[in-house]
Formats: structure tokens, sequence, C-alpha cells
């Protein structure tokens, strides 16, 4: 019986061709531009694997013009008027590759053509605009500054990424390198990519010359491209399928948003959303424009809390596609110090506390509140996100759901204020050096009671995880670790 | 070509569904009941979701009348009879949360029907009686109580999980909250749902009054329903699909049954047995009633070994279906101290140790023996387990595996007590306070000897995890943070 | 829409049918032997699970013949000729269980048959003798020797496994049992499968007499079979199904590759690589040989990289088919206290470095040179890996990626040189007992830092996952040990 249905799955394999022709609508055969016939004509042997991947994607089936001639709702493409040259052509290889040379410090002439190594959102923003506008400003287009920008946070980096060595029975330290730095908080929180000159690499077709890219590879949010963009397409749509299911499996946001900093994606999947997801997902409507909430997915994934243009069954909009992924949030839950209003503007590094610090909020919970959104637009938030909770669980569901939520902000920055009190006290009575607050293991007890588990808790509390909020960084390591804190300050301190 | 082939492997699996469904004479359009037309008439806008779900149930497919007529074995209903007015309809929104009013503090008035907003086991129980009598006495069901009527654990419970401030150096703790608990330990556990009166809730269709409940939302096992049942079905059959597929895959056990006090989920997953459901799970049948090994899977999952009704090939009876989730278990190797055969009742807070505590074995191992299933029961039990694994196993190779799980048992508590003699002394010694066993750095880490590393163990071994076993939360954290809890005793004790 | 589904339906079954006869090419029905319908004939009901497996299997449904008869780069046999009897049935149960019972000292009457218990890699050899003959001299091959000869990492072993207990104070260890060793480090690495002679077991057909084995269960890759060879073929390729899907899958590494001291399965499923399998993989055509890259998969596995035998879309050898696991790389980035060049022989407990010790550094990072490949073989394989890189990602690319692993790989030596100089301080001092490293808890810290920490950060440079090289396992916790090491030996030596 099983065999007898893998012999049918292999026959779908047969049946692709009749449905080729049915799916005709969507263009399928869209036809190749001159250029991209030539880009193939050596890549399809050389890096063999990308237009192989190319040709799932539907940038190889359609085109622009096909594409803007949908109806609203259900339409890919935000760009009012996409240029003459690319309308009625496939999105091949030359199309994005080529796109604003004047701009790219990465364009190079390879055979003839002037191409850029690196696409960038701005590139991308030919075609998706409006996609590309709601992000430029997001807390995630401006990862790598957020970072590198901000003293606080740099120092953290610098205390992390350095390499130790010890002398005299001192740990002393060497500048952390741009290879670690790539690896670690800049692997996601993007690079800046800069163009070093032309080098020869040696090829199967022999010496050639390409630009010479520093903080490469490198796909990060916040990536700084040869042509001055913020951002990277590509962490979330991966090359060369660019896929819209890859960017909504939660998969996706896992590569980043994970244990034990931000462990959104263990708590998703220990959660009941997460449990439905790998266990029916696979019979989902993964590719829906829009997603239709209860047909296409019977449980939300991050994005659809987050980030697509969700539907009722009627064709209702329940919210509509923002790709400033805070955008639908109110509080913020993770990467600081305390839980805080969202920021108004997506450069947090331009914050500044009431310590003058770039921090939202002082070492003992004061707000920047002129930098932070308001109550009314908390209000807003609040109601949209509340409005998808909406689509399946009863309104006073998704209000208790809620409030539980603000109730963990405010229990959970006062454990972390309890252990600051601790860090504050170690420092007054010169048990720690304050003068970098990340560099010794006292310190970094304190750093893992708000970056690790009070995170942990919130975010648990946010997507009904249960273990994280708990046991695993929950309300155990939260309280263990104050423990522990205290005991190694009374050690130090000694007998009085 | 890719997406032709998805969208033909969509509809192939849509026609199979259907076509399943035809051939069992199954009904998919089951007559719908006027009230239940009514519920979907407003709810497939409001809150659509919920029937877009419930559509692709079977409950929505199907009347109890046709799901009796099948044979023994294939039944997925227990009821000798069912009450004429829900035989011959869909078992829709109306069918059940109509049931029983009389016991329900949450029913209420909506626009005109009697609504209870919690269907419970109770209410299950029309149709699966022996279902719900099965589940009734077991631990599971007795969850919230078993934490909250029990003071040592409920202690625990209050350590973990107040909010702790520092005052004079000192930290002090406030009680833990509802919302907390309902979050953390509760979550699992289940919590206790009552009804505070009636609240207006603000909805698209107006000011709308409904019953204000207090420990909710939840879908814990021991849940404390308004009608004084216990346990929630949908903690394993989610809502509205009430799936069987999903309850046997063990995402569904995951939810609760996780690292790092039950890392029953890891192991399984890093298991061979894992690897095979992961790799070729997809191709299973998961929704077969009976079940049968070889078949309809390759390898077992969590509801295989502990719940479903499992078949041969020959459909012979290998395991009758048990809803007592402990019922085919005769060791109990989690969350308690020490080892100790499965209590005889599923109150486990009803026993009396030696010196007089509700726990299965005192600190130093003492057994509760009367509370305790004796020895012919265990083997009884045993017995039943080896002939599941004998399944795909030899009998030699099943007791092999057996009965060095038992040594692992007897090895893990020598662990233990190792730990907790260690404690025990620096209680002794003035080093600690045992007033509250649980609310001190270094019981903390006697607590994680235990509830931690030694069910890790343990679990690795019923299950065949390897890595948890050895060095995540395995014999490399028993070694380890045994010698930490001897170390900081020696250093605490200071110099002689 | 409707008539459309039933169109598509009666296509599906007409095709359904066609694929009947189509599949018989590959002998769905393939004779099997009276001996194997012997088998089945009992143990379609006694293990009935096994030979349902196994009827999964292409073993059930071809021949050796039809299978050497399929083009070279297509064959999954390797055996210039294939002995008579075995040449024209399915491959099944008395075609494995009978080979070589001369050898075999499990070997034992069975109804009339002789049979072995344990069918052995080589016996496999009968058809697939080049992958048994790459594998035996692999690591892999030789783990349960290079664990068990090597006296560094038996004594690691034991102070895991050994069995604590407090007297007067102090901690003391009775010897680690057969039972749990079998259970933790030598699930992975292989037991010592030996027969302590016949014992007789009741069962449903009677007392029967099997082998008495000891280590049995165990399918560990370096395995000492009752044949005297070494490994497992079923620990990738699980019985009785031996897929080559299931071997392809990372789930099948993850059993043994995983977090703290291996976290290669964690990374790959952070790294975009593996979102891209978990988001898509379920497309991919996992079985096809020779595996074409961005035709049959978009993304690698660990046997994409490792193992398979990779092609281009035109049917060119990107890298041949490979059973030394090890056998691509250059630099050995696990398991060890240094990275270091890849050893010339699998047999590693032969290794003597300059101290005399078999290990391939020195404490102080001297390498064992003699021992370990030379300059020119790491290139070579270097190039390899680069060009399995290069099927999807330029030169450049590629390049730069291999060149910032070995940066990490000098930066996380010098990582662990620091805490190892912080420890022989230690031992130096008298703070620590140098004779056995690895039973003392400050010890444990400087085994962390190697075993967990620098392998978390090397490997995830090699695959590119992101959070195990920077909080979780990563530059975090190898900074966060070495200042809790330094701290606890401080803190140890009292004030001056």
């Amino acid at each position: 019986m099983k065999r007898a249905r893998i012999m049918v799955a292999s026959v779908v394999l047969l049946l692709g061709a009749i449905a080729t022709a049915w799916a005709a609508g969507e263009a399928p055969s869209a036809p190749l531009s001159e250029q991209t016939q030539a880009c193939l004509a050596c890549h399809e042997t050389y890096l063999s694997g990308i237009p192989a991947d190319w040709r799932t994607s539907r940038h190889s089936m359609t085109t622009p013009a096909a594409a803007q001639a949908k109806p609203t709702a259900e339409r890919r493409i935000s760009a009012a008027a996409v240029p003459e040259r690319l309308r009625s052509v496939a999105v091949g290889c030359y199309e994005c590759h080529s796109l604003n040379p004047e701009r790219h410090k990465d364009s190079f002439d390879h055979f003839g053509f002037r191409i850029n190594v690196v696409v960038s959102p701005n590139d991308c923003a030919t075609c998706h605009p409006v996609e590309a506008e709601q992000y430029a400003p997001s807390k995630k287009a401006n990862a790598f500054h957020n970072l590198k920008d901000n003293p606080v946070f740099s120092s953290l980096v610098e205390a992390v990424d350095s390499v130790k060595t010890v002398h005299a029975g001192q740990i002393a330290s060497a500048p952390a390198t741009d290879a670690t730095r790539a690896e670690t908080c800049y692997a996601c929180h993007g690079t800046d990519v800069t163009v070093a000159g032309l080098k020869t690499v040696t090829t199967p077709l022999g010496d050639l010359q390409f630009p010479d890219l520093t903080g490469w590879p490198n796909q990060g949010v916040g990536r700084v491209n040869p042509d001055g963009s913020l951002g990277s397409c590509t962490a979330c749509h991966p090359r060369h399928s660019f896929s819209t299911a890859i960017a909504r499996k939660p998969y996706t946001c896992s590569q980043c948003h994970l244990e034990p900093d931000v462990p959104a994606w263990e708590i998703y999947r220990e959660s009941k959303h997460g449990n439905i997801m790998e266990s029916v997902g696979q019979q989902w409507n993964w590719d829906a424009v829009p997603w239709t909430v209860g047909r296409d997915i019977t449980a939300p994934t991050c994005a659809a809390c987050h980030v697509s243009l969700l539907a009722g069954p009627k064709g209702d909009t329940i919210a509509p596609r923002n790709h400033d992924f805070g955008g639908r949030l109110w509080i913020r839950l993770f990467g600081l110090i305390y839980s805080h209003p969202q920021p108004k503007s997506g450069r947090t590094y331009e914050i500044r506390n009431q310590d003058g610090l770039p921090l939202p909020t002082t070492w003992t919970q004061g707000l920047a509140t002129s930098y932070l959104i308001d109550q009314k637009e908390q209000e807003a938030r609040r109601t949209q996100m509340r409005q998808i909770c909406a689509s399946c669980h009863s309104t006073d569901w998704a209000e208790k759901h809620l409030s539980r939520m603000e109730t963990t902000a405010a229990e959970t920055d006062a454990m972390v204020r309890a252990a600051t009190d601790v860090m504050t006290a170690a420092w007054d009575q010169g048990l720690a050096d304050r003068s970098n607050p990340f560099d010794e293991g006292l310190e970094q007890m304190w750093v893992e009671q708000w970056l690790f588990y009070a995170d942990s808790v919130r975010l648990s509390s946010a997507m009904m995880g249960q273990d994280l909020a708990t046991f695993e960084h929950g309300w155990w390591s939260l309280t263990h670790n104050l423990a522990q804190m205290h005991d190694a300050v009374k050690e130090r301190a000694g007998p009085h």
C-alpha cells in the first residue's frame, strides 16, 4: 500500500509535464533575455547549482508584466512601473546582477558584461519598492550600525570575540579579528561589504578578475552593501529560488532567532502552534498570496504574525504585509536589559537615555521615553496583533494572553533588576571592575540574567512556550543565576 | 517545473483524502445540525480560523452513527450508545459546546443558545467514554493537584516562580503570581479554570457578555475544568481538527516532555527511532486505526509505545489503546529524586513515605512501598512493553535493552544519592539552610542532579538516546555537578 | 474547478496503473530464495515489523544481477562479481544472515538453517566491497579501539561513567559498568560484541536457543563484530530498509554528531543550508544515484559534502563516493584539545606525540607531525572540498569561507591554550591534582573549553552556523568559562 503510494508519487514527476501546460497562465516558459542566456551558457556548467535552483523559482517562470497583471491582493510585485527592458522577460541572472551599476562599487567587467557581485535591497526595489521602503528604516536594516555604532554593544562584541591569553596569571586580550566578528555577531547583524580592488582568481576558464570583497561572504539582515544600501533580502529569501514559502517557514527565522539570546525558534517549536506546524504543515499552502488563515494554514508561523499579508476566508485583510519586522510590535522583549516600548526609529544607536548611554533604559529601569513609541502607537499595534490572534481565538482569550505577557515583562524586569543590584553592589565594593561591564565572570552572569533568561521567559510568554519559561533558561535560571551571583559576591567579600 | 509538481502533488493528496473518506462511506458531506449551521453563519466570518480547521477534521466529515458502524478494531468511538440528537449529524460546534450545561459554570447565553466555553473530557466522554475513563484516574489527569496539593512540589514551584528583590544585600521573595504560575509549571500541569462571573467584551458585533474565566487560556493535561472534570483532550488532540495523527506525532508530546527536566523529545529525536521517523515518517500512515507495525509505521513514536492501539500485520492486537499514559510502565524514571515503581494511584499527592512526606521515596531511597505497584504488576507491564519492542526486535534484544535500563536506574539513583549526601552534610554543618530545600544556589545544584541529569540519563537509556546519556545533561553532568557541589561545600567550609 | 479535480483524479488513477507496469524494470516482485521464504513464513508473524520494513527496501525489490546491469554512475553495487546463488534472487533475510558462517562466532542453528545474528560490514562487502574497503581503515571503523585503546580517552570515559559515592566527605568512584559504557560513549563508538555461548529464550514458539551476545544491542560505527570485522553499516543505513535516502538525511548523522561535544547537527540545522533543507527538502530527490547538485538537491546535507557521489547537471562527477567519512577533510576540528591536520591512519590510538601520549598534539600545541597528513595531501583535500562548495558558490566565495575557517581554528586553539595555561598553573601550584586530568571540577571546566566550546566554534565556522559560534557554546562560552576558571583558581589560591 505504501509502496503503491510511493509509485504514484513518482508518477507525479510525469504529470509535471502535463501540469506545465495547465499552468500556462503563469508563463512557466517565460522568455529569457539574451544576456541571461549568455550567463546560463557558461554557468549551467560552472556554478551549476545556482541556475538549477533559480529554475525552481517564480523569477524564472514569470515576467514582471505577468506579475503586475494579477489582482491587487494576489500581486507579489509592488512597483507601479517596471523598466521597459525588464517587463517581458524572466527575472534572470542579468536582470538582477546588472542593476544600478553606477552605485555599485562591486561592479566589474565580466566577459563584456557589466556585472555586480552583490544584489542589494535597492536593486530588488526595482520591482519590490514597497517592501524595500518598509524594510529600509527598520531595526533589521540597521542591525550592523546598531551594533557597530553603539559603544555599549560594540564593547560587548569585543569582550566576547577578543582572543585571550594568560600572562603572569592574568587574562589579556588581543582585539577580535574581522573574520571572527563576521562569523559571530555580524553573521546575523550583517557585515560591511567593501571593495578592496580587483583580484585575479584562477577558475576552470583561466585567470579572471573579480572585485575583492571584504566582509564576504555574508547574508546578515543589516549588511552594508557595496552600493550603500542596507540589508540582504536573501537573509530570508535565499538564493536563488527567492522563495516566499521558505521565508514563511520558521526555519528561516531560526537561523538567527534561537537559543540562548533570542530563543524564538525553540519556543515556537515547543508551542502548540509549532507542534501543529510540524505535524500537519506539509499539507499547508505555503506559497499563497494572500495567506488565508484556516484555509492555507491552521496555525501561525513567525511570518504569519509578524510579516505576511494575512486574509480571512472571504478575502478580507486581517493584516497587511509589513517588511518592518517590528512594525506590529509594541513592547520590545529581547536583546536589552529591560523590556520597553518599541523604539520610534530603527537606528537604535541614536537613542540616549538619562545617563547619556545609547540604550532605551537606564540600568535602573528609567525609560528613554522620547525615543520610544507613545501610548497611542503602542495601543494601535497591540490592537492589530490582538486581531491576528482573534482569527482563531476569542477576543477574551487573546486579551488575556496579551495581558499575561505584559505582567511577565514587568516581573522579568524585576528579576533583572535584582541581579543588577547585586552587580552594582559588587562594583561599589570593588569586588568587580565596572570599567568594562562585560569582561569578568561575575559580569557575564549578570549579562546572562537579561540576555538569556529574561529574554527566554518573555518570549515564551509571547508565544506560549512552556519549558523555556520554566526550566530551560526560564524562571529556574533567573532564580538560580541570581542565587549564584549572590553567593559569588558573598564568597568574594569574605568573612566579616 | 517543481511548482507544477507541488501543485499536482497537492491535488493528489487532496484527492487521496477525499477518496479515502468516500471509500469508507465516511460521508464527507455529513449533515450539519441547524444549531451548528447557525454557529458557522457568524463564525466563518468572526473566528474564521476555527471553522476552517474544524472542516479538516473527521468530526466535520462523519457522524457518530457512521463511526459506530465500523468493525470494532477500526472504531474511533467507544460509546455503546450515542444520544439520539447527535447520532446522525456531523460533530459540529453546537454538538460539543452545548453538552451537560448543568455541570458547566462557564455555560452562558449566546444569541439564544446555551453555550459552554470550555469543552471538557467529560463532554468528550459522550462519544469516547472508554478513553475518558482510562484518562481520569491517571497521573496526567491529576497533574494540577499533584503539584498544587503536594507541599514539597508546590514549595519548589514557589521557589522558582517567586519574584525576587535584593534588600540590604539579601534576596527577598514576593509570592509568585497566578499569571506566571499559569505560564510555567501549570502550563503543562493545567490550571484551575474558574468562572468569576460574566464580563462584557467589545466585539465586531457589538458588546457581548461572556463568562470571565480565570486560569485561562490553558490546555494543560490536568486542567480543572468549570464542570469539575480534570484534563484537556486538546492538550494532545488540538482544536479544532482533534486529529489522531497530530496526537501520534512526537511534536505533540514534546510540548511538555523536553529538556532539561523531561528530555523525552530530545532523546527520541536523537535516537534511531526518531531518525527514521524524521527521515521517512512523511510516508507513514499516521491516521490508521488500528496502527499496524511495519506497515503503517517503520519505527515507533511516543504514542506507539505508550498509548495507541497497535496491531500486527494480520490484525492481531499487540497492545490495546490505553489513555492512562503511564499504564504500560513499571518504573517511574523522572520528576522525582530517585527512580521507583509506578504509583498505584494517579493522585500522587496522597502518597506518604516513611518520613511522612508526599513522595514515593525518602531522601535516602526508602520506598513508600504500599503506594507503589507490586512486583507482579511491574512484571505484567514490563512483559507488555517487551512485547511491543518484540514487534521489531528479537526477544533477547528487547530483554537486554530493558535490563540495561534497570541497571541505569540503579546507577543514576546512586549518583543522586551521592549529591544528596553532600547536600545533607552541608545542611548539617550549617552551610545551607534546610528550612526550604529549594531556594539556595547549592540546593538548586542538588535539584539539577536529580531533576535534570539523572532524568536525562534514565530516559536516554529507556529510549536509546546517546548524547543525552553522555555529555548533554548525561553522565558528564552528573559527574561534573557532583564535583562542583563538593568543591562549593569545601570552599564554604573554609580552611581547617 | 470541481470538474478539473475529477479530471486529475482520473489521470492519477490511470497513471497509477501505468506506474505499476513501468516500475517493473526494477523488479518489485524480485524472486525470493526458498530459504528467505521460509524465514518470512514465521517472521511475518513473529518480528513482523522487520519483514514489513524490509519490503519497503530496494533489497526486496531487485536482484544483484539487475543492480549490476545499470550504467556505472547509477550503480549501487560495487562488486565485480556476485556469488551465483545470490545473483538472481532478492536480497532477503537468508541472503544476508547466512554469509561467511565460518567467521561468525554468532552463527547458530535455527530450525535447520545456519544463521548469523549480526550482519557485518564484511558480509555487506559481498555486494558492496568498495564501500567496505573505504570504510575499514577509517577513524569511524576504528572508533571502538580509538577510545578503548587510547589510555587518555579511556580514562576520560572512566572519569565520566564511574559510579560515585561520598565517604567521609570525599568522592569515591566504583568502576563504570559495561551497561553504562555501552549506553554512553560506546553507543556511538561501538561495543565489542562477543558470544558468551548459547542461551535458551522463551518465545511464542517455545524455548529456543540463541547465541548469548555481550555488548548487545549496539549499532555504533566502530562496533567489533563477532566475525572480527569493524563497524555497523546499519548505524547509517538502518535496518531493514537499508535506505540510501535515510543515510543522506542529516537526522542520521545527528544521532551522534550533536551538542555539546560535536554540535554538527545543531549547526547544520541553524545554517542557511539546513534551513533550505528543512523548508523544501521534502521536494528533493533523496534517492538518486548519482546525486545531482541543483537538480536533486538545492542545498547540501552532511552526506553531500562528506560522503556521496555528487554529480553536475551534465553527469560530470563533482566528487566520487567516499565511505571514509574524513577522507575529504584536511583539518580535524573536534574531539581533541587543539585542531590539527587529519591523521594519516584511522587507528588514532597508535599516534604518539612528543610527550609520548597517544594524542595528535601536545598540551602545548606541538604537532605529532609524522602521524598527520602532509601539506600536499591537505591541499588536495582542501581543493576537492572547495570544488564541492563551488557547485553553488563562486571560487572567491568558497575560498574566503575556507580561509575564515582556518583563522578560526587558530583562534580557538589560542582560547584553549589560555585555559590550558590556567589549568597547568593550578596543577603546578597544587590547587588541582594532575594524576587524573579529568576527575576534578576545575579540570572538567578545562575539558569543556576544548571538547564543547572550541569544537562548537570551529564546526560553526566550517558549516556557517551562527549562534553556536556566538552565544550557544560559542565565543561567549570560551570567554566566560575561561573567566570562571581564572576566578576559581584565584579563589582557591586565597589572599596573598
